[in-house]
Parts: C-alpha cells; structure tokens; sequence
C-alpha cells in the first residue's frame, strides 16, 4: 500500500505525507497563523493533562460508540470541515468519505470541498454535516443550507471565526501558495479565497463582515437542519450561542490558522462545558492526534472530536485506504486507552479521570 | 569485570549496557508506552523533589534498615517484577536472586521469568515473592500461588494495570520484537505474549479482562500468601484495595510501558498515603535512579521501592557482580543521602525532609 | 526596494538589517545589558499573554484610531525616542519622521538624534514630542524644552531611568563602539556619551545624579509643554508621577538596554494601570513585535505603544521606504487582530480580551 | 596582564581560567555532587528573581559599605573558605588576603588552605575570619580557634553540613583526582582528605559523625571567638543555631558540592531571615556571580554574600592582579546595580526592591 515504511501514529503518519506532498501544499496543511505559537499549545497541552487510570473494573465487554445529534457513531470522531482533499490525494473527498464510512463515524463537509456536496453525499455511508459561512448574500447562505439537505445532510456547520480578515500564515505567503476555489460555490471572477496569500488583507470575500448574532438568529429561523456553530473559544460566546439557537457548538480555534496566541481548545472547553450545562452538544477540534487526547477531551465534557490536519496525512500517503488506517490507528489507541483507564463504556467517562496538577502541590507546603 | 569504564551511578550503566544489548533488546528494556511521556515524567520528577537537610545530628552510628511484611532487608530497596532476565545476560534471574541475597535485599519474582520460580527460589537468600496476573483460569492462579508459596515464595504480587488489553510501544513494534515465552506458564499454542508486538491489539492472552475487585477478594480467600496490588494510581482505588483485603500495595504505572501520560508514581504517593493512613504497607517503584529518589520516595511515606530496569543494566554489563555493583552504588548513594540530611535511621524520616515549592514563592508577592 | 527577500514581519526585518548594518552597529542596536534576561523577557512574555477572541460582532467598519495627549494617530502606535537613526541610514531621523507622517503616527524625538530637533520638526506631518534627561545646568533643561515647543513639539518626554550610572552592555565593550554626539547637544570635551564603552563607569555625563522627584516638580513649572515621564516600572512611582505633575507616563525597562533582570513591561503594566485610575495617560514600550503584541498592551490598559529597534530595522533595510513598510506590517497586524478578536474600534477592548493562566488550573484540581 | 582577552564579567573570567587549570583542577572547583542539580539551581535562581528599580532618587552620593560582626567592609561580600588556593596560582591565599585587602572587603580562611593561617595572617589587611570542623579531637578544635585568634582572627566559622560522609563528586573520581592537605593541620597517614575520589565512602576523616548542638554550644562556651555556622538550609536549624550561640549564620549548600537536590540558597534565605528576626547576622553563599545578585540577596535579608568559585577564576588567571579584576567587577556591577535602582546606600534597601511571580498573575483572572 506504500512506499516506505508503516507510519504506527498519525504523527508518523504525518512525516511520510510530507514526502508525498509539494513543499506548498504541506507547509499550507500543516501551517498555521504568523508565529504558530496556537499552532503548537494545542497540539503540546495534551501531554500535560493526566490520565488517572482506574484498575480492577470488568471490561471484557467495550463499547466505544455515542450518538453526535442522534446519529450513532462507532467511536467519538469526526472529520473535520477542511478544504479542497484533492490537494492531497486525488479522490479528495470521496476517499475520505468512505474512510469514514468505513470507520462508522461521521464527516463534516466543507463548502470548499474539491468535490460537490452530491458527488460525496452519494459515496458517504455514515452521518453527514455540510459546513459553510454566512454569506452577504443570504438567500446564498440559504440556499446553499436547503441544496445539502436535499442530499441527506442532517446539520449545519456554520464557521464564526474566519469572517472579516484572511489570516496572515507566513508559510503561504513566502511560498505564494494559491487556492483553488470549489465546484460547490458559484463562479466569480475574484473566487472565494483568491487573494489569501496575496497583498489584499481585509477582503472579505463572500463572507458578511457585519454577520452577528442576529444573522445566526435568522439561519436558524431559516433552515430546517439543526445549526451547529464552530469556532468559539469563550464561555461568553458559548452561551449566546445557545441564546440565538444553536443546536451544538465546535471549541475550535481554527487549527491555530486564523488568531495566533489563543488558548488552545481543550484549555477552554471546561469553562464552556460549565456554562452550557449539557443544554447543547460540545465538540471541540484541535491538536488530537492520540487516542489518549480523545479520551481526554470526553472527559472534559466533549460530545466528540474532530480531526482535521490528519484527513490530509492520511489521503497524502494513500488515499481512501491511507485515511482509513489513520482512522484504525486512532480508533484503537482509543479503545485501548478506555481500556487501560479501566472504563467499557464512554457514559461513565467523567472529570475525575484527568488532573492537570502535580498531586505533589497539594501534599507538600 | 567490565570491557570499557567503571561506570559511577545508574545512569552510566544504561549508557554501558546499551552496548552490551542488541538495539531490540535495550529499546524493550528502555523503552515506554506511544510518546514516552510518562516514562520520562516518571524519572525526571525526582529533580524537583527537594531535600531540606538537617545540621548538627549525631550520625555516628546508621542502620538503612527495613522490614517488609515483617521480613528485613538492608535498605528500602526491592527488586521489581520484570519478565526474562535472561535477555540481559544468561544467568538472567539467577543472578538477579543471588545479587539480591548479596546486598541484603529482596526479589519479587515475575511469572515471565527466564527461569522456573523453583530454580529462581533455590538460589535466593533473602526476601522473595511472586508475581503473577489474574488469569481467566481461576484454578491457574490459585496454583500458581500455592507452587510459588511451596518453594518459599513469601507474599504473592498480582500486577492489576495490564489487563485487558496490549500496551502500544511503538519501538517494539518497529522492531517487530518478540517475547519469549517463560518455562512458569503451561506451554500452549499461542503462548502468554506472543501478540506484543503483533496486529491484534485485543489479545487478552490468559488475563481475565473481567476481573474486578471481586476477584481480588476471591483471591485472598484462597491463597494463604499476603496478597500485594501493584498498578495503583489513585487514592480511590488504594482505598478499594484496603477494602477487600490486600495486605500492601505497589504504587506505579508500569514503569510507563502501558497507559501513557499519567501522573509519575511518586506525584500521587502522597495522596495514597494520606488515605491509606498506615493500615497497609506501600511501595512504590518508577523512575529510582538514585539514593536521593529512594531517600524522597521514603519522606513521602513508601516502606520501600523497587528497581525495574536498573537490574537488566547490571545484568548486561557484568551478570551477577553487574548487578550487584549497580545495588551497591544505590546503597552507597542512599547512606550518603540519610547522613548528609542528618538521619541515622528512617524512623524519624519524614514530610519534612521534602520539599517543592520554592520557599520564594510564600515570601515574594 | 531591497536586495534580497521581503520580509513578512518585524523578526524577518530584523534578520535582513543585520546584513545591512556592521556588527558593532547591530550589537549596538539590538543588544541589552549584562545579560539580556530583561531583554528576552521583555519580548517573550508577549507569546503567553492569551486572546480571548469572540464571535459574530460586526465589523464591517473599523477604526483604529486614538489621541494621545489630545492628538489622533491612526494606530496606537508611536516611536520611540532613540538615538542616531543615522546609524542604519544617511537620512537618519528624516526618514522616521516622514515615515510615520505616512502611516499617521507620532514620533518622540531624541535628544541623541543624528538631526538636530529643527530639521526633523521641518518634515515631521504627525504628531511630534521631544525627548531628553534632567541636566545638571537646569538652564540646559529647560532651554531644550523651549526650543522644541518653539519648532511645534507638543510634549516634552524626560527619561528617568538612565541617570547616574552607564549601563552595562557587554557586546559594545567587546565591540569597542563608540557613540557619535548628537547635533543638538552643546560641544564640549567630554561629549555626552563618550565613555559609554569606557572605563569610568561612573560618569554622569550631563545628566543630573541628584535629580529627584522636586526636580520634575521644578520642570514641570517651568514649560509649558506637558512633561511626559519615560521609565516607571513599579505602581509607587507612577503614583509619584501624578503627584508631581506628570501629564502622561510610558512604563518602560529602557528596552532592557540598562538594569538587566526587571520584570517585562506588559508584566508590570496592570497594576500602573489600577494605581494611575485613568487620571493621566499611560504608554508601553519594550518587546512589541507583531499586532497582536500591540492589542495586549492596550487591551490591559495603555493608551499606545512604542516601538524602537524596529525603527533601526527598518531603515537599514531601506531608510524611509523599509520603515514605513515596518510599520505598515504592524498597522496590518493590528487591525487583523483587531477584528479576529471581534473588535471594530479601541473603545471596547478592555482586560476581558486577554487571558494568562490556563482555564485548566481553574477547572481541574 | 593576561595572555587572551579582557574578561568584561565572572563567566568570562571562569572560561578563561579553565583554559589556565588541568581539566582535573577545573572540574575540582567547578564540579558539584552527583547530578549537579543543586549547582545549577543555586545559580539559575537569580535570573528569575526581580528588581523593581525606583526612579527620581538622589545618587548623587553613594555608600555602598556594611559591617559585618561589627568590622566594616567596602561592600557586602566576603570571600568565602574554600580549600587549597594554590591550586589556581602559586600565591594562593597569599594572593586572595591580598587582593581581598585591596577592595576593603574581608576573607574567611580555610583550614584547608595552601598556607598557614599566620602566613595569610601577615599579608591581610582586611577583616578575616577563620573556618575549620568540629574534629573528633575536641582539644584540635579548641587549639586551632585560639590559634587562630593570636593571630589576628576575629570569628571562627564552622562548616555543618560536610560531617559524617565524603561527597559523590563524580568528576572528581572519573578524574582520579586527589587532594592535597593543607600545612594548617597535623600531619597523620590518613591525611584529612585523601579519600575523596577513593573508594571509602564512609570516611568521616578528622571530623567527628556525632557533633550535634551540644558539640555547638560547647565550642561557643570554649572560645572567645563569635562562633559563626555555615551549611545552614532549613528555618528549623536556624532556631537551632540561636538557641546554642552562633553569632551568625552562612546560608549555604557548600556550593551544591555536598548533598544534590536541595534548594538554592536564595530560596530559603527569606524563610529564615524571617525566623531570626534581626537577632543574629545571616550570610548567604552559593551562585553569586553578577553585582545584581549581590543586590538582591541583600534586599531579601543578606548581611552580605559569600563567594567561593570567583577567586579561583581570578586566581588562576592572573593571581593577586586577577581576583583584584574580579572582585573590582563585581563592586561595580554592585553600585551601578544599587543606583539604578535608586538606592544611595544599604540602609533603605528591603524587600520591596524584589519581586518573584509576575505581577500579571494577580491582575488576570
């Protein structure tokens, strides 16, 4: 299946895509905003929260599933809107959406998707959400919501943290890195991301720069898919989420690609879990690359976890098959560490299975 | 007795022995579980542990001395359960037994042995017990108990942290590593550990993955050997294994070979300590490389450590006399550590004698 | 423009001056005292200083604009007083000042520039301060402030940090370096700073070692230009500052170039802030590099920042052209920050923008 | 004076002097025990710990002199017992008295030193002090003290934390490094010290392992000298050291040399000049190598500092004429350090002028 060696962990996973990608198109993946200092908190802070693993418990018997909006999923990942998988593979989003098929868990498609959201809704077997922006053009941001749902998508993703400014990713600019724009939008002559490596800083492409919580108001009004809103990282915004009518929210600081020096998601989840008082889903993305970090983020209070950066990782080094084994990886670092945590399902998951501080700091003076 | 330089403490041996050791064999010993986060949190935590010494006490006359489960050993040292000393040197657990019985202390003889626990038991002098795991065969583990008490074996170790499932360690898996089977277990197909560094990730092999505290319970009714839990992490279950009638317990995390990113075992010492309240013995083993870490591991409230993987650096550099020079410096460098704090005896050692935080911090706002 | 690449940002700016400028010249530029720990503080404390971005405000107009001491700048951003800008380019303190009349910013000259005060203020179209120390012949002090309120400076900046004593730094001694006298300084034997790399370490130059708080009291009552004091870095006296008549103080470690091991002066910043009470207005200069840096400063209570070795760093690279590129960067910066963190103008950022200790340690026990 | 180049501060005169000594001598001197943590910690302390440097006070006039049992010294630092100053240059002592005289400073004298103490007596002009055991031989003890009080000596100071165990200095014995013994004590086979690269760890030497308090207060009641104790880390001794008779204590870790992992000497300096409450003068060694150190061991409660390694740079780069450069530095990074933070003499300088946790920390939530 591939050239080299058998990567065993998506980090493995991600050094053999780099030879398989362009220097472009890696660094465009891997990248993130200016000094990549978010880029790098989210992903670390992972190893410094602390498993406390339970012994002595029956766990003959393991059950990893959950539900993400009523739709069952085999473990507690999803894929992560992301943009145009053809630059890493040419099957693009159908591989991924079979990897996941595969896998039973669920995708969330970009609107910047190398594919047309019909082309991957025919070949996805597992649950399906459309993700896109809010628009200028609302009966655009409407329209696009009803086309997906008439193809069998069950959830709105809409991005909140990308509006009124394209991010400055140094990487992009020094390699005059260009975008392709996705069949799923409508031609124009400047195209949706046109000018994100370019000189222009403040175009505002498609997306409203004035879109507030009253737009959010109106798309919930407006569509009859349940809207799940990604990209907050404050309890603030969490709870005016649940006011205008969300249906879940995703912790996301955009992979550490848009605002640098923001905490990394997991930092903020607990605050946000606090404040939504299990009213609503939480998801979070961000820097999960271990079965552990998942198992983590359950604890914590997420629903489930999206990957996005290892999709790519996957698709680069061996398309559908490539993702898939991403995918296995994750899932049984998962199971395994449920297992090693002494629990056989994820409703028992709680708090008390993560520290943080050193023990040694409440015990000595 | 050495081919190249006299190494001065453990760490010099490792540096030594990895000479003597083909790669598979020192990555197997060396190595931890996925990221070797806890692995080397386990170890490093020691340098921030602080000894506040104590002037002007009569130190004239020391005695190191100990007792666990009432038998005495020299200093608060025991030799950690760890399976096929043979792949250190050919003498493998024999020489371990008799190194022990030279410097006064104790073995705790693991089921993967490269020797039979009869011929182990035959050449040991001092304290020995035996360690096994909780097999899905309850007629196996009680045997095994009895076998090992008819040979003198005097308190039996049961190891509750690796049941269920197989650890992921990705060196061995690169090295497509393979145990071999030890003569204590009853020949069969597939053998105890044959998948470790396999495809099949759910391979119980004889452990029983429903074993829960009742087990526990089971076993102490029918085996007349003090039972010993080693795998503990957390007070909760400290407490559990009080309750249903251990008669010690061994604080670690496996040497960090299983679950990665837990807590170093000496960081929840002091909580099991607290709510074990002396009613039971408690060891801890992870991480001991020096005298200091025993003397630390001692203020904060274990009877006793044990040593893993310093034994197989001895073993491979000299066999025997190896280890016993390893057992020797760990003895020399504990007395130093006991008079240069000011203590003859450990009776008088305690919290006191340890600190973390920097006093600075209390005095500067 | 530039021989070689465009940098993106102030580090890659940094990194083609040093190509541009001689060692000496360089070290002199971008070194600090001793041992430069208040100097890598004084920038690096910026990466852990968290944005708390929020979502779904509107920001399709946006104004970044402020007063300082009553003028409007574009951007809170001004330019540090400093010495010789002829060191990095022929047109010296020309280039600054026309470089920050095009980005509409102010600039605070230098007693030390390479021009004299008059024909800076000729091409000078921003607001304009001047800066300079307390003379032992008070005749000399307040002369200076009149002849620049006489050219249309309209505040007078005295900095308090540097009396009594050279500084320390250590590559100017190795390197030998010499500072050239500034134009508007009086000729006289000794020159003001001609034993900077010398060997009397205790040569007060002009510079008044008695000057005390009556002396800005004295100063104060004897210009009509509002006095600005340069150089607080405890609450106690900026509290002073008000007592003796400050209009406005600017919290600063003089760049880490004088005292080694002080705290950062975003770290100190706060609790100047909470004394002061909005009574006068307060500036930060010290380790501002990139927008974001910029919105933390104020987000935690400045009124503007300023920057210094950017300045040399842009006019090595290309006089007047490269700093106005420098400072467009920054201005850029800024206003994507801005807006990321869901802003349309300074009046509502406040201390709940930004963040320290991770949401965890709060969470988590 | 010196074959290379000016060193401008202690490292550079330390990395000169290595180029002058046997890598046997240097690693004697610059070595510490076992792992070296505590050598490293007791010099990394001062980089994190804060000046808050007040501004607009009169320098005009600076003392930067104190007195220490009463005898007045040019500036607040000592030169601490260290052993065998020939090994750095042929002088030795003789060159250390001297050069101590020449910057009015005061010396305490070794009994390991390479001369008698009637030879350094002859030479020093300064306040000198001298340093031995408590031997086994209670009439040695006695008879050195008044031996050393006909000459001119005015305390006796008492090394504590050396007694009862040789050091693990690992350098040392990979270098098979021997000592020399000094002429100040009788001549005996054993010799003081010639086991201390050896194999005989628990050589107690001359010293006697049962000195405790009583030994202490006895001494104190058999000299007319004022007994001064150095090795003191804990509060708890501290008490002691009042309650028995010492005059003065020295907070001190020998210089990380003896016991590894305690804390640095700066960080439990507070604590107990807390518990002494101005009763008896507290000295402080260990890490001092800039001027701002000095500084800040005085503001936390130092009567003075100690240094030890310093003289041996000096020594071994140039003899009398180099530690006269090294303590000449180290004066004037002492007053230029005192004025820039606004202090004219020692009197007013406490606590407040340092800071530890950044003041961040307690304005962000």
């Amino acid at each position: 299946m591939r050239a080299k060696s058998n990567p065993l962990n998506i980090f493995e996973f991600e050094k053999l895509a780099k030879e398989f990608l362009s220097k472009e198109e890696f660094d465009f993946i891997a990248g993130g905003a200016t000094d990549e200092i978010t880029l790098e908190r989210t992903r670390r802070i992972y190893d410094s929260i602390i498993l406390r693993p339970r012994m002595l418990t029956d766990v003959s018997k393991v059950d990893t599933s959950t539900t993400v909006l009523g739709e069952s999923i085999r473990f507690p990942v999803l894929l992560a809107p992301s943009g145009g998988h053809r630059k890493a593979h040419p099957d693009g989003e159908l591989a991924t959406a079979r990897a996941a098929g595969r896998l039973g868990i669920g995708i969330v498609l970009s609107i910047n998707a190398s594919y047309t959201l019909e082309e991957v809704a025919d070949v996805a077997s597992g649950p399906k959400w459309f993700q896109q922006y809010m628009f200028k053009d609302r009966g655009l941001t409407r329209n696009m919501a009803e086309r997906a749902k008439g193809k069998g998508y069950t959830a709105l993703c809409i991005t909140v943290d990308t509006k009124g400014v394209q991010p400055k990713r140094e990487r992009n600019i020094h390699n005059k890195y260009a975008i392709t724009n996705s069949p799923n939008l409508p031609a124009s002559e400047e195209g949706f991301w046109n000018n994100v490596s370019g000189d222009s800083l403040y175009d505002y492409g498609l997306s409203d720069p004035s879109a507030d919580w009253n737009y959010l108001e109106w798309l919930v009004s407006n569509t009859t898919l349940p809207v799940v809103v990604k990209g907050i990282m404050t309890k603030e915004d969490a709870q005016l989420c649940i006011e205008h009518g969300a249906k879940a929210i995703i912790v996301s600081n955009h992979g550490g690609r848009h605002l640098d020096t923001t905490f990394a998601t997991i930092e903020v989840l607990p605050e946000i879990v606090e404040v939504i008082s299990n009213r609503i889903e939480i998801y979070l993305d961000g820097g999960i690359r271990r079965g552990t970090d998942v198992l983590k983020a359950i604890a914590l209070g997420a629903r489930a976890v999206l990957i996005g950066r290892p999709i790519f990782w996957g698709l680069a080094v061996a398309g559908e098959s490539g993702l898939t084994e991403v995918l296995q990886i994750l899932y049984d670092e998962f199971i395994r560490a449920l297992i090693q945590c002494g629990y056989h399902d994820l409703n028992s998951v709680d708090v008390s299975l993560v520290g943080l501080r050193s023990p040694l700091e409440n015990h000595l003076s």
